[in-house]
């Protein structure tokens, strides 16, 4: 199905990968200290190159004009002063996060006299493949280098002579420090090669994370031999249970559907019980009409819809299970909790669900029972995020189940090691 | 490359695989206690229907002898009813284990009053393909039991009509406590297809332990779209260092070669200071000669091996990559304890390296810089090992750092969900 990569490239990302994992060896050994002391640097070197990255970024978004990029894309690939200077900022951030290296995770000694300890240690060389947004470049440096691991980032074309800037300028700074600059390395050439060379570098590289949109994810995920977390699709719902407080329940769906529609926590369906339908579609569907939402609903919301003035469209099997990211929501009225839960089962995907209930029961049920990465009551699809629930970073939201589950941080870039010391045991 | 699946093979799996969705459902909601009586149940019905396994287990023998297996092959598939005996009081070892899945990892309450704690649920439906070892197919059923994962098993089709009965009495067995028989199922039609359906079962399999040699391991890691956690391949390294004790040298070289040379724990490769040669050569080789290994080593190993009586053939750089599996060993005489390191961090597979040594800042440096899932100092390879960590059961030993690295016991099978409980909070 899939043609050959090119060898000039597969031998380009190998080289760029052995480089790498030299460059992670030096990184596994550095205290907390010298990371958060380069961290600094690295920042101070983002804001002193701020001309240069935005000149490079002018590039950047000149051929995006000629090329009909649309405004929302535009808008993420622009980097003015002020975010170039946020940009280094999220560096001096990551430098006050506690270092997951070195953490004991757990450890005993054994009946023989054997003492076992597990150790947290960095993955070694992470590469990260994502859409044109410059940001996510030095986020993914910085995370890489405070937990220990070499990063190869392969980012959309559309930004890339921003992208070259501002790795440019990190490397310096790394050498400046007298650090391996291949700690941060881009894949600038080789069009979609690359990436492929890079999923499938097994041995050379030891996660690949995608972040962008679903058909991104689904290439990264069929095509990569080298381990893969799955981020950021989320078809999140919001359940109002029958015993719903109607106030709650208006502002936590028009929270979550209105907030930032172009995000994986918004919600992009809604379920209402229908002993709650008239207690809270009126509200629901003022505020949603108020937004500019479309509800593609069943029959049994359509009055509600059409009394506030909302625009309604009948629900297809297809909406069930689109994820929106615009000012569009799924609307049923379902029967009772078990309608709600298994209609969720079918069609999550493993992001966030949320239930607005007053029933301690049904609570402790849709938590049970509903398999995602977060399972909310009584709040916003919303929260499901890194800064939110604390962690400071974010590389991403995985909504796999293997290794990483939800937002992931510093500890999710890690893996560990047993260290296992005798004094002669054999068996 | 791949030809396409046989379509009623994939039709077949996904059938399967969705009736242990279902029957995951239930499983995930039981208690600890309604868990290990039937375990305790199904151990009892595998007791029970044992002359009815040794039956079937003698057609597989026959069939076996018959086409020529190995005899190391047909004693790893051969039943009688002590072995029986002994798969069904696994299960009872299970019962007695902690069940992990409840456990809440970390939590807090944020600063808005919400309430967030991440808990540790079983992944839901798992898949795991392995050789003719028929007590793997319980071990399986029993650890995803535990666990609350239904489990589809893809067994070697040297044991098709043993793994046929053990499932048939453990589904029976099922059955007869009240749970859904499809918690256990069997992928016993469709061939190589019905494997290559069930890893790129994708959305209906959580995750693929593949449990064999390095061929199979291999093809499922690069045909797979399910995530997969590799196990078992151990190319392990014994360095000893020039300060290492003599005796314990050959102790621990001579344990972690011998003991049991077709595992994946079994030291592969030998490094020795040039230090501690001429002390501590003399006896290693006098002890790998008595045990019938044949050296692969460097000239500077040559006249130790001859004088001691042991077989010696001159290493190739293959050599330094092979899991021989058997009473082979290579061995090469290096330089310094960067030498050694270097070495090893070229040709590890990730599972065990050992170093033998009196000096800390060497068994800092080693424990530090090499990337293993298991760094030994002065103990015997061998100690790799869920049952010997203390573990009390063993799905495989991992050698890739997502998710699980090293023994794999019952906490790998499960992930994690975040709970988030609000009064209404919105953002």
């Amino acid at each position: 199905m899939s043609t050959p990569i090119a060898p000039e490239v597969v031998d380009h990302v190998h080289e760029v990968a052995r480089r790498a994992r030299r460059a992670s060896r030096q990184l596994a050994q550095l205290t907390r200290g010298e990371k958060d002391a380069a961290l600094l640097a690295l920042a101070d070197a983002v804001d002193a190159a701020t001309a240069a990255v935005v000149a490079a970024n002018g590039e950047d978004l000149d051929r995006g004009r000629a090329s009909g990029l649309s405004e929302n894309l535009l808008d993420r690939l622009t980097l003015d002063a002020d975010r170039v200077h946020a940009v280094a900022d999220a560096l001096r951030q990551i430098a006050t996060l506690p270092d997951p290296v070195g953490e004991v995770v757990r450890g005993s000694t054994l009946a023989n006299g054997l003492q076992i300890r597990q150790v947290r240690v960095p993955m070694g060389v992470v590469g990260m493949i994502y859409e044109a947004r410059p940001n996510v470049t030095v986020d993914a440096a910085g995370l890489g280098l405070k937990s220990g691991n070499a990063v190869i980032l392969r980012g959309g074309s559309a930004a890339s002579s921003t992208n070259a800037a501002l790795v440019g300028v990190l490397r310096s700074a790394l050498e400046a420090q007298g650090l391996d600059p291949d700690a941060v390395n881009l894949l600038s050439e080789g069009g979609h090669d690359a990436a492929r060379a890079l999923m499938t570098a097994r041995g050379l590289v030891d996660l690949v994370i995608p972040r962008g949109g679903a058909s991104l994810i689904r290439t990264v995920v069929t095509e990569s031999t080298v381990p893969v977390i799955e981020t950021g699709v989320g078809n999140c719902h919001v359940y109002v249970d029958g015993s719903a407080d109607a106030d709650m329940a208006v502002r936590i769906v028009t929270n979550s559907k209105t907030h930032r529609p172009s995000v994986c926590n918004a919600a992009e369906s809604l379920l209402v019980h229908r002993d709650a339908a008239a207690r809270v579609l009126p509200g629901v569907m003022a505020e949603l009409a108020a937004a500019g939402v479309t509800v593609h609903g069943d029959e049994d919301t359509r009055g509600y819809a059409e009394t506030a003035g909302a625009r309604w469209v009948p629900v297809t099997p297809e909406d069930d299970d689109t994820e929106f990211l615009s000012l569009d929501i799924s609307a049923r009225v379902v029967d009772d909790l078990d309608a709600a839960i298994t209609h969720v089962q079918e069609h999550t995907s493993g992001h966030t669900e949320a239930i607005v209930t007053a029933d301690r029961d049904a609570a402790r049920r849709f938590t049970a029972e509903v398999d995602a990465a977060a399972v909310l009551v009584n709040a916003s699809t919303r929260f499901t995020d890194g800064g939110e629930f604390g962690f400071g970073a974010e590389i991403g939201i995985s909504t796999q189940k293997l290794h990483a589950r939800g937002p992931m941080a510093l500890p999710e870039l890690t893996t560990t090691k047993w260290v296992v010391e005798g004094d002669g045991q054999v068996r």
